[in-house]
């Protein structure tokens, strides 16, 4: 069995993590599948979904430590093609990746306690985003 | 149901990066299956797969972020096991892992308008490459 | 069809790399499901599963790129939450995500011949960890 759902989310940008457990706990409380994997994927090439244990000093940790490997401030190519300046967005999706699958069982994601599923927006203005959620099992 | 492809791709190496969302449409558009995940799985270390705005610039950008990540000219201790000179190739595609598994509607992957799907190949040699392309759905 | 099943693993923690191929090997091989995709995905915040050559000098390798891109000594905000100092643990994890989605065929991994699947344990202290294992597929 498979179903097809759409969480939307409205981000900052900058490296905005936002915490989508609860948008992904409702869709499976509300599936009629009970256990499988649950596909996240952000269709846009500057963003992706991960995991984290979601608090305020951890969150500032990631930005660093993105920060580090593809800073704002650096000039990118990118620029030369658009002029949005946005390549330091493009090179951490890229290496993020965009999706997520995630087991569920008894309709509930298996996450650790302190382990959260997050969009990571990294674009460098607000934006709406539509996450797809693909949901297979049984 | 479930069907089963392999997408084959020439690559020089060094981390050429591939758009292969051509491939992946033609597998989709002539699938029984509508709508689903597919899962692409490049077999072998020292290869990716991920997403990415496809143009040229940008390329460049993401090859100047793996590189400082992982430089080509360091010496890595993988040397010592077989003298091929590719620990920056492992490293790569170990960070950022062999597949992606994308949602895909109606037989199309839902992908952004710039957001092609690639094969990003970190080895320090030309390379055939089989991704594995693993239909799932209904 | 879907199966589940849970694959157990002690480790020593700081960046421990270690091969659970064998045992995903023999869920596969127990498995009803011929033909599919297999997610393993550890469920807690400082942990990831990849592919890696597994050889100890590559091992070592993969710890270095990873102590620069999140250095175990470096001061993290994470810290002042918890004082369980393991900043560097839940970067990594994020960033790498926990888990990995592994096409099979005839309930073999279609890993490459130098390809293994790993955990990969971050935290700063031994664990015992457990890793969902999801079967999908006919």
């Amino acid at each position: 069995m498979a179903e097809f759902e759409t969480i939307r989310v409205s981000t900052k940008g900058f490296c905005d993590i936002i915490n989508i457990t609860p948008q992904l706990e409702g869709v499976l409380s509300k599936s009629k599948i009970r256990n499988g994997i649950v596909n996240l994927f952000v269709s846009g090439s500057t963003a992706s979904i991960s995991a984290i244990e979601y608090e305020p000093n951890l969150i500032r940790d990631m930005e660093e430590a993105l920060e580090k490997i593809a800073p704002k401030d650096k000039t990118y190519h990118h620029s030369k093609t658009w002029h949005d300046d946005n390549g330091f967005s493009h090179v951490r999706a890229t290496l993020m990746k965009p999706g997520l699958s995630i087991p569920f069982r008894d309709k509930k994601p298996l996450l650790g306690t302190w382990q959260q599923c997050v969009l990571l927006d990294f674009d460098n203005r607000p934006r709406e985003r539509e996450i797809n959620v693909t949901v297979i099992g049984e």
